[in-house]
């Protein structure tokens, strides 16, 4: 622009100004629509009026570290509280491997096709960095993405499971209030995220593949117990005889658990979600379920629990995040465990000096 | 006595007093006696040189309510640390009704006839009076009760099963201080004890019945995956062919579950504890484990490892002690709760106002 030039021995005299090749006006009104939030009220009835962008708007809300954010979206939250609570939630597990992308796009545009409008949420503490790595990668669900019934949002990031279950199970909330009947969780069968996971859905959906052995190993102890179902993929190929095989030795298995509460026999079945097999009789298996639970009474009653199971565990969360951020116990703490360690202390008696501290 | 009578008509004159019909000084000497507690330094020295009176007397202090004798307590079990950690801890589970009693006399005597010195513990909270009904009726191990070189102890009493399990693991500590060198935790199958005495154990035993179905059902969900070993009692009579059935069934199931840390593959066997059979071949199998797990280092590992939960688990079980019996949280958790429940209030605001109130 002339006016930023050097002057030079060619320059003769400052001209008039040029104008700004950037209309300042619409560079303004730009930056103003992406600084100003809309209002807590614009998104609410956004979200219940079934709006996507004002749902995902409202979730990073939900996400934020912000405490401005943070009490927006309680303010959103507890406005959308009494539109939630109409779909049916379930919990997707598998470890790496058992194609748990591929079955969710197949099972979700089952869903989409029969009509109903399908949320895909993940829960995965270990993806502090870049959204996630479980659905991150949003091309593994190509068709599912594309699909205006579906609506996929990718694991929030959080240093801790209790902080990524809270905004997950708040996302649910917002996604329900949104018009979404099914609610799908996916996480990792490794960590201890799939029991926060079965703490905040109806049915509970372990993934498999068959060729037991290895691909078991990996799976973390009692979640076979909390399955509801379990899912064999892959059957397909060569792979039908062994996954039927499977079927009947995991069917065994699963006679030797105690009864569930909820009066449900946990079912086994095959599936090839590449091939598009199966999946219709696991959505009535679940239908199955969800109509047993309903009319038994104890689809509300899990609800209720598990709505006071998250109440106590971020009570207890946050008693403990106030204990070990106190600074006399972090300046005593690995002094004492060194005690224990060495046999000079109890544990009863150790954890009691760090509690007089604590309380002094 | 004279001097104590009515004066009458007949009264002459006040005699001498006559002499007490009990000696004072044997009196003073019965009351001294049952009122001074030996010192710590005696109890001390009687436990170590395996005295099972002052064995008992501490373990009593151990589950006294009286801070004094807690304090006397904590100076015994610091005076016994560096001579405790040398046995191994069995952890024995089972539903009421598959001869847990008769399991464990028959294998203690089996233990005190190689020479070994078995204590023999419980957890059991729902026993609040009497001291335990497991072990309670010390006759139903009428001959390990005999047994010198066996010292049975019932559940202690508490509220909770934080504070039952405070006081088995400082027990266990005793003992082992005393010179016992197998501890015998029971438990019955059917609350949260048993997560607990897996967690204050080396090995952790199984005890079921064979006829598949009702048995089954009052077991806890995770127990079996957390069993070393799976036991099929009264193996006997016409029971032998189903027990062998049950064997294999249990068997086939185990397979399913994950590897566990320890290497050990989890076994399955029978015994019937009525006429004495199988019992040497548990104990065989213990010892393989045993011989596995410390060669291979898991055994110091996992003990570490529990010493710490222990001392995690009693902070936190204070914590939340002291947050559910603060004044203000009692006075607002039930309207929370309550709020909760109408779907006017999310769980996680819920805690979030509580916790307010309690840091305020």
């Amino acid at each position: 622009m002339e006016n930023n030039s050097k002057k030079t021995a060619l320059h003769e005299k400052d001209g008039i100004p040029q104008p700004e090749s950037i209309s300042k006006t619409a560079l303004d009104k730009v930056v103003r629509s992406r600084k100003t939030q809309p209002s807590a009220a614009t998104l609410i009835s956004g979200i219940l009026s079934g709006d996507i962008s004002a749902l995902s708007r409202a979730i990073t809300l939900v996400e934020s570290t912000n405490l401005d954010h943070l009490m927006k979206a309680n303010e959103i939250i507890a406005a959308c509280l009494p539109h939630a609570n109409q779909s049916l939630r379930i919990g997707i597990t598998g470890v790496p491997g058992v194609g748990k992308s591929t079955f969710i796009e197949a099972f979700g545009k089952h869903l989409t096709a029969m009509g109903k409008k399908v949320a895909v949420l993940a829960v995965d503490p270990s993806s502090t960095i870049s959204h996630g790595s479980i659905l991150g990668d949003k091309t593994r669900m190509e068709e599912l993405v594309k699909d205006k019934n579906a609506y996929i949002r990718p694991s929030a990031s959080g240093e801790t499971l209790g902080g990524v279950a809270r905004k997950t199970r708040e996302t649910i909330i917002l996604c329900e209030a949104a018009g979404f009947d099914t609610i799908v969780i996916e996480t990792v069968g490794v960590g201890q995220s799939e029991t926060a996971v079965h703490s905040m859905v109806d049915f509970f959906l372990l993934l498999k593949i068959s060729g037991a052995g290895d691909e078991l190993q990996g799976i973390k102890r009692g979640i076979m117990e909390m399955a509801d179902a379990i899912v064999i993929n892959k059957a397909d190929g060569d792979n039908v005889a062994k996954a039927k095989l499977a079927k009947t030795e995991f069917n065994r298995a699963l006679h030797l658990f105690p009864a569930k509460t909820s009066g449900w026999i946990p079912k086994v079945t095959t599936c090839s979600a590449y091939e598009k097999t199966g999946i219709d009789a696991i959505w009535d298996l679940i239908s199955e379920y969800s109509s047993l639970v309903k009319s038994n009474g104890y689809f509300g009653e899990k609800r209720q629990e598990q709505n006071q199971y998250w109440m106590m565990e971020t009570i207890n969360e946050q008693l403990k995040n106030h204990f070990y951020h106190h600074p006399e116990i972090i300046a005593l703490l690995e002094q004492k465990k060194k005690a224990v360690q060495n046999d000079e202390l109890s544990p009863f008696a150790a954890a009691m000096d760090l509690l007089g501290q604590y309380f002094k």
